[in-house]
């Protein structure tokens, strides 16, 4: 098992769709980079029985939680609760990177 | 329950020891921003039957996890899994600041 993980080094995006990069899994969660070029997105879903979290590291993400929307930056974090939809779109003309990690991995 | 945190508004600093800054708690999970002033140390502990991943944003951590043991900066991310000891220090001049999750919450 990897103990350390440069999130660059992981970081592929593609040009069909939004990539999930795998940092890290266990039993009880997992740990992925997000790359989505300009204008893609993962569409609105829900986890009943995980809880998601997000961490922007780069570029600029529309996520929506529940009822709630935001544009945010690098610096902020979300969170998805169990059974809360949430949607993450690139709203921006450069890359997204996000850092997601959910536990327990569904 | 909030959705949404900037963690540069709930970064805190304190002169005595590291501080642990909760960004999002549910039943599975937190996840915290952990601030340490030059010098400051979480010093090595286990956890069993959760898992702890670090990602490091700003500043110069060394971040040792069972018998590894490296000097990070930010874009690196790290994985305590249950059971393994792991400690980590601000092992820079300056600030270092690093979000944390773990789950289930202990």
């Amino acid at each position: 098992m990897n103990y350390f993980a440069e999130v660059r080094a992981h970081a592929q995006f593609a040009a069909e769709k939004m990539k999930k990069n795998n940092l890290f899994t266990t039993e009880r969660l997992f740990c992925d980079v997000y790359c989505f070029e300009s204008g893609q997105e993962q569409a609105v879903h829900t986890h009943n029985g995980s809880d998601k979290v997000y961490y922007v590291i780069e570029g600029t993400a529309r996520i929506r939680i529940g009822a709630e929307e935001r544009e945010v930056g690098p610096g902020t974090a979300a969170l998805a609760p169990s059974g809360v939809p949430h949607a993450i779109k690139n709203a921006g003309p450069d890359r997204l990177q996000v850092i997601v990690l959910m536990a327990p991995k569904p």
